[in-house]
């Protein structure tokens, strides 16, 4: 689709680990916090294995017909549509479930044939089984750190997984990031990651999430745009993480402190 | 839609930061209580960036297919209805979220590709992921005073997001707003700008809501045709407000405080 | 539809609030018990303006399509039906939405711009949004004696409204609502309307809702039909209020003072 | 449908007041426990006024559609199909809605202007308002022992019948209703009904319901095919009542004792 | 179906109390525990009264549409079929409805017609009220023991039920029952039975239900086809007992015990 | 479906119970924890007996329907289409329903006649019951050590089977499958057991299931691709075994300790 490697750099051995898993047949789950990068990392991965990438977004009402496919009523007769899984399994292709605990369990139970030594997909509703084309791939990525206990990923769809961790890159590898992707000048990338690591340091009490990779290159952008450096960092930074009102004083002042002399 | 730009006063810096974000491709959250101009900012900045406007209330049915399309029946053909963020992704359109929180997060998702840096729309039922035409932006607000934590905006969602807070405008701001909106002379509608910042100057314990801009706009109106002041303030900003006989009296003897003299 | 003005007596300002925010295009909540009367207002009010009324009595699972219409299958195709609030758009009429807090949130927020500045109604289902007819006008009621609380009206819903306060009317006024309804003497009607006053003013821990106007007309056209008095009152009053032995004995001596000497 | 009068004895002035209340064209309500007659009671108000008699046993999945009517599909065309509560608003019957108060409170609302001075009812479906043919009544029962407060009638349900309430019949007339069903000789049913009392004096903390005169019934026809009194009434009466064996023991003993010299 | 009479040895005066109650037209209730030949008792009534049998397995979704039919689309057209319970109705079978406390209160009241003196089955979706047909019977079992309380036989339902109540059989007809239908040695189904009853003796605390007749039926079975009856009994009964380790080793100890000399 | 025996190592007698359970036409529940093998037993007992096998993931969702068949839309006209169950019913196969308490219990209901004796599948929307062809058999599994007591198997299922408990393989058998199923020397699969059988022995507070032999297989394939061995263990057996830091870094010190000199 995209001819262009897309830009990610490794922190670790996180790409050996996912092509043996890949060439092993083995599925992947990517565990790491939102916005560091875990898309990217497929995408790469799918450019480097010469695969097609299909990316699911999972949800709440995702059902298994979302994933598998469906009929449709065309000129009187019913006509089946292969949904993205489906798709997947028969191109050979690398499928991608982003945020897979927001699933219901039912929809994922559909692949455990898939990710054990089977390799297959049942599909009731056209009375077959599929082999899963060569160079078909399982990924699935969750955050952890939801604590959607109830929807937690069922034990036996985990063990079918390999499991990569991911966490927020170093500071010199985050800045090369944010500079490169907002367009901004490398001091005044590596300021926001400066910001950004700051908050990552407060007990997270009354913030919701930390300051992702994801929202200081918002931030970067806004100010390659043309606003206020603090301005940009309260509207792409502050704003997102909090809606208390205590909380966003504080982090005010963190970026009138990291910020200033700009 | 409308030739005139919408009649919006601004209070800080928030069409800056709306438009920086706009041109970089960044979705915009604006937080802030009911009834404080939020849609008419945004019918503004469409009015100003010459992009047409397609606003989406939100609700707790809203489905997935409301967004995005569904099929319909039509002389025994299934034909493909494109939904009004499907329609604004096609032509450009600023698509307009109000009120976001009451969506249900599996409708939300939708959104993410559409958020980040793919700027791409899948539409499983279809099979396709379009991408969305030059111009495209997305807004979505919510009032963060609702206590409605369950229903709270994803992370995941709140991240791909540039946020501007509103509050009610400044006395002055009002006043000119009151005044203009309801035909009412200068000094009536300082009268009901005065009352409207003593109501939320009280403690809000009895009071579901303060007195938005909406309700002084409405007594205004009331009065305009012309009912009583205080029977105007009575029905349209005591009556609105509280169900509570013993707050409903606290609010009748302000009224007749700070209407006394008409 | 009627064409001779529904029986209606005014309490105090309640025919001119309507009429004032009518014409400035606001939209109107009725705020009131059970059995007090709404209904039969907004019939008067609808006549003395000149528009039809179209009326819907909300339930919890009225769904947005149940308003705004929805395709059915004729002829293999689908054809459109205009649901009521969409024919009262169209047509210019009143469309009252009795006992709005029975219906799901969700449903209501289709009522916003339509309530708002805009009075638009958007169908989302036709891709189109309807510009109100001149004369249309949006009335709900509710009985704030209800305690659903988690159902009760948005504050963005009740923020577009003018809210008007009903209570049981005064006992002159019932007497003769009393007598004409039921087609009885006055001075059985006031008997009746002292019973259901006494019955107001008593605790209400073993009755679920007080004695309202229209209980009161009943006891009054069985009386009319031949019933002894104090039957029809245990039929008509005592029967419907409770289910409690020993509140239906206290009601039943109450009956007895009240009614006896006839 | 049947044109003896069927068997119904009264106990007080009911069928006067059902009469009146027919006339006035209120709505009537019956409260009583399962199994003392009510059916019976309606069914010979039915033939008593000359109008047919429409019954719908009431459950809580009773849909509006149920009562009003839906489109069915017949050779590619939809094809309207009223339910038993259109039928008998169109043709001017009584319709008997028995356990009214199993069915979902979204249900019953559509009976509101069906029960008021209205007299209409509404089919959003088709788009039209059906005004009820002279002779039209509406009839519910409800069993006020019941514990299912949730679903209690609503008031503004309550507060538009006329209530009528049964309680079991006196033991002479019992006995003349047992023998009479039954087939039985005086005496025997006489035993039977002294079994009956002496049960309901009991506390009913292990029963769930006392013996009803249906159960006693019930018995006798055991009786008449030749069973053994004892046997007969465990099955029929003890069987029946409880699950529970120390009560069903007990419940052993009265039936050897009332019924032992037989 | 069946032409040889089902095995089944009587207890007690069971089938005396069902053939009265057939021929006087009430309809019957099993009561009894999981396994104790409830099943096998109606088949044999069906044989020895010369009806049909139709034979519902109840659960938590069973519709009202699974019992009387629905329509079907073909051809373009729609088609009624009747469900089981409409087809006994027209046939004039036997209707065995089996663990009726899984079904949905509201499935259960379309039976209260058919079981009381009406004995007609209202179709609300073909606008039609069957009678039934001479030799109609309706027949359900529940387990007592199990404790479901919330979906506990509705009273109104019950009371229209003559009921009879079943235990496991006495043991010498136990063995033969186990004998006759394992094909098993009388000595070695005596034993089992014995183990089986030193089962039911214990408290019952970490058992779920108690070892039934057929569970050591299929014990008997896996003897007969070869297996050691230590580890038949293991596997037919232990296993399905529990889960619960401690009470498995206890179970295990009994069998070795009871089946030790084999 | 494939011709060489799946590889399966037997542990006790499971093999001779399985098939006289067969051979007696009882069903067979298979009891044991995640990744133990019952899956591969399966398939190697329907290749050993000589039927086809049909497998079901069950799940939350999965509906009768899904079992039994459910009638499509084609050409206008309806077409049955059979389910796996009906399928398996019909041509004599082995049905293997995995993971069985996942299912809701009214779908497992309609097992009942098929597992006791009668053997017969009703098929309610076609009309018709269908006998077991020769060879049907029918196997379900369940993991006892799931928590979900709500969803337990219901009693009267259990009664209906013949159960077969499973653990994980003593070591020398589990060094055997790791070796032959990652294709890795038998010291290195020695290492990964001898570090899977410590992980079983740790109390299991902070591990949400043991380390299964599935996933020591995982970890194997991953060495075999040439990754490190404590790489390999933590992404395969650490990373889907617990999200919770502290547990990983103990899993971790395990890995180091048992993996060292590799």
């Amino acid at each position: 689709m995209t001819s262009a490697r897309p830009y990610y750099v490794p922190v670790g051995n996180e790409e050996q680990v996912f092509k043996a898993a890949y060439h092993q047949g083995l599925s992947v789950v990517l565990k790491g916090p939102t916005g560091c990068g875990k898309t990217r990392f497929v995408e790469a991965m799918a450019h480097d294995l010469g695969r097609p990438l299909i990316t699911v977004a999972c949800h709440d009402d995702l059902t298994t017909a979302d994933l598998v496919g469906r009929f449709l009523l065309r000129g009187g007769e019913t006509e089946w549509v292969d949904g993205p899984l489906t798709r997947a399994v028969r191109d050979g292709a690398i499928c991608y479930l982003d945020e897979v605990v927001e699933a219901r369990q039912d929809t994922t139970v559909v692949l455990h044939p898939l990710a054990d030594h089977r390799r297959q997909l049942p599909i009731e509703r056209l009375g077959i089984t599929l082999d899963a084309a060569p160079g078909f791939g399982l990924v699935m990525s969750y955050n952890p750190g939801y604590q959607s206990v109830l929807k937690d990923l069922k034990d036996s769809t985990r063990q079918r997984m390999v499991a990569i961790e991911f966490t927020f890159p170093t500071p010199d590898v985050e800045e090369k990031i944010v500079a490169t992707e907002a367009g901004l000048a490398p001091d005044r990338a590596a300021d926001l990651v400066r910001l950004g690591q700051a908050i990552r340091r407060l007990e997270t009490g009354g913030l919701r999430e930390v300051a992702s990779t994801r929202v200081l290159i918002a931030a970067g952008r806004l100010i390659a745009e043309g606003l206020d450096t603090r301005d940009a960092a309260r509207a792409a930074i502050a704003g997102p993480l909090t809606d208390d009102p205590s909380v966003t004083r504080g982090l005010m002042e963190m970026i009138e402190v990291y910020l200033a002399d700009q």
